[in-house]
């Protein structure tokens, strides 16, 4: 069974007779069942009887069910409700759009209203590059999605994706101070969405796509950069390939070998493998090898879609041929964007001494990373109860505080290795080991040096527009 | 010169000599030249000289022009900038996004996000009803808009349309409770707006249509309201016609006259003047001639789009003719939603006894009311410096919040009607007199009682969603 999670944590309303064993007896029915006690609140108190409120983190649905069966065998107890803290939180959403400008009287309402707004309109309609000072477009990024690649659930469409778009929103602001708007399209023609956004842009400094399914997303990334005047960034891609990065800096850093050394495996070849692939090669490694579900890519195959046959045509010099545990053997660095459980122990044991493992498949690795420690000098993983943990939320909200800030058209490679070396350059010597190559998301030190990191690219490339001066 | 507004308020920053008279020529300057004084506030200070920020009032550009100028003049004195507090106000935007859950450490983070996310949006996938209950849906309007008929301002384009619809925005929090977010299309092509509206409908829990030019405006509501499963609403139409149901509804308590009685001239057939004369229409009123720019509307003229032609079959029965003016003589009722100084003094004396005049073209009214109110009973308009404020921002607000709490699928006419009259009703019997006819925009009583309102006509009408009941 997997390790209750706090995104998994319950809460039973449960009726007990009011003796001093009675709490007693809930504590222990909890930890029989295997859950996790996170609090006891006491809800109403009669002499005779006690209403107790019992949150626990639990591991699944399965295992929710199994603690209130546990608490509901107490004699005398009764269980009157069991409710999920999850969706607790969610109740209502989780985002609220608030005035910055008050609004208390009559003077308020002519300066942010009419008559006075007129001004401020006639001002952007003469000078449109203005709008990036007078309106929320200076700070605010559409997190755009089509519902058709959620996190690991698949296409489970707009409606379905909102819980994730305002979470990503709340993250963009918490650790950015960016103001980002979920964006859940209920269409998946790609033609319609590239209109779609670039009817919509005006009100934002910066598109960032999301869980949309490849290869679809290369072509409505690629259209969209070609279209608009503001950043497009696709965090499947670009926010994965940068914190891989960084991880893979300071995993070599641990390991003492170099970049350009080092025989690299990719599992995964859709989006964020594609996008790994290509910032690996401009930074210098050279042997790299890209995994599909059939084995290696490699030049020759028939049928492949246009990012793949880049792949083919980039990587895998030598035409090495066979599945993933095949190439594996001898491999200094394995990279997996891809399923949960394709490699075994066995399999990590094959690579080259001091081998290092990101697994980065979720909420299942690619290879249990308590297995993969067995055989490798450096394990991480997208998990957060394991160390290392590999996540874009070290990345989009300094990465999109910088862009704006700057107040850039495009994204450049630039951007994003500088975005990458930052992230790992909060890591000190001192800090560094085989438990320690990326900061904890919590770090807010982090974003901070990422904002700073695009900033500097931006202005050493001469890509700082004008209208970020004002 | 029009009256000093707040809406225009200056800054002055001026150096003077510390002498005991310098503030009080600054004073003397700011009057002379027909300015307000609001503030004036000591920015630096040295022995021998000071520096003052000088705010105030003027009516425009030019006024604000004269008034430096004056401050000029002042022997040593040297202005050094001259600001403008409604840029200011403006200057990054007026609307923040903000979480709405804790997101300080890693069991937040699991819950409002990975993993824990996962089976809020599987719980919405398996029920597409729930997204009402467990994202932002719930609570969330898109202000949509093409730029095409800002304010007064006419086609200025989606950049320079986001000050007014994050305005809109604002007072949809403030009054309302509502979370509201600007949608500024880059696209004036009617069936790309009904598809984007359509695409991002997910999100929302209603639409709200504004500043989009007649008759295309009519087009674009009427396939919406047919596509989507939440309401969809055209400010320009149903919030005017509902304020001015109300404010009509008061007028004629004060006047003792009843609506199947009055005669009425709207002048103006755009959005605004076809949505009241249908839903005076309904409400009783039976002799209605509208007024286009070339004077009355009647049967039997050519070339007239369908909303035209539409009132020309449902008023004016007598098929009068002739100007505005002419066909004014004897009228109870002047309503005006099209532009300014269309009529004088005289012309309102031409009309019945105890007339009601509502000029609520926008700054600049139909008829002077100083002047209107010389000939008639009780006069309203749009503006802020007279009484009897004839403001959409008394409906949407409310209205919304209504729609959302009862979780429609759709608007009615009942609906309009039951919110007029909840304007009407916030007036009590004691309060009523021809100056105050309609409540303030400030008054917190009125966005209540138009929600419960709404609430109450939905649920009489059995459109209450079931979706709203968790």
């Amino acid at each position: 069974m997997a390790t209750p999670s706090p995104g998994y944590s319950i809460t039973i309303r449960v009726e007990v007779p009011a003796a001093a064993t009675s709490t007693a007896a809930l504590t222990a029915a909890v930890a029989s069942a295997g859950g996790a006690l996170t609090a006891l609140d006491v809800a109403e108190s009669r002499t005779d009887r006690l209403v107790v409120d019992v949150t626990c983190d639990t591991s699944d649905e399965a295992h929710a069910k199994l603690i209130t069966e546990a608490i509901g065998r107490i004699p005398g107890a009764e269980v009157r409700k069991v409710s999920d803290q999850t969706f607790l939180l969610h109740l209502g959403g989780k985002l609220e759009v608030v005035p910055k400008v008050p609004l208390k009287h009559r003077d308020d309402l002519s300066r942010a209203y009419t008559p006075g707004v007129a001004r401020v309109c006639l001002a952007i309609a003469a000078h449109p590059e203005d709008a990036r000072r007078l309106t929320i477009k200076r700070n605010t990024v559409a997190v755009v999605t089509d519902g058709s690649a959620v996190l690991g659930l698949g296409n489970i469409g707009p409606l379905a994706a909102i819980p994730v778009m305002e979470g990503k929103a709340a993250l963009f602001k918490q650790f950015g101070g960016v103001d980002a708007w979920p964006v859940c399209l209920d269409t998946q023609d790609s033609d319609e969405i590239v209109s779609i956004v670039k009817a919509i842009a005006p009100v934002y400094g910066g598109i960032n796509l999301e869980d949309i399914s490849a290869p679809r997303c290369f072509e409505i990334e690629a259209r969209l950069r070609e279209a608009l005047d503001i950043p497009v960034f696709h965090d499947d891609q670009h926010g994965t390939a940068i914190v891989v990065l960084a991880a893979l800096t300071n995993a070599l850093r641990v390991v003492g070998k170099r970049l350009e050394d080092v025989r690299i495996v990719v599992s995964g070849v859709g989006a964020a493998g594609h996008a790994i692939i290509r910032l690996l090669l401009s930074q210098g490694a050279s042997d790299i090898i890209g995994c599909g579900r059939h084995g290696a890519v490699h030049e020759g195959q028939d049928g492949m879609e246009p990012f793949r046959l880049w792949i083919a045509e980039h990587t895998n010099r030598s035409r090495r041929e066979g599945s993933l545990a095949e190439v594996l053997v001898g491999a200094d660095v394995f990279i997996g964007v891809s399923a949960p459980n394709l490699l075994t122990g066995d399999d990590i044991a094959t690579m080259a001494p001091d081998a290092i493992v990101f697994a980065l498949a979720n909420p299942v690795p690619e290879v249990d990373p308590l297995v993969a420690s067995e055989h490798a000098a450096v394990v991480a993983t997208g998990r957060s109860d394991a160390p290392n943990q590999i996540n874009n939320v070290l990345v989009f909200p300094g990465f999109f505080r910088g862009l704006l800030d700057a107040g850039v058209s495009g994204i450049t490679d630039e951007m994003l290795v500088a975005a990458a070396h930052a992230i790992a350059g909060v890591v000190t010597d001192e800090q560094l080991n085989a438990s320690y190559i990326i900061p904890s998301v919590f770090d807010p030190a982090v974003a901070a040096a990422v904002a700073e990191a695009v900033r500097g690219a931006a202005s050493a490339e001469g890509v700082h527009s004008p209208a970020a001066e004002a």
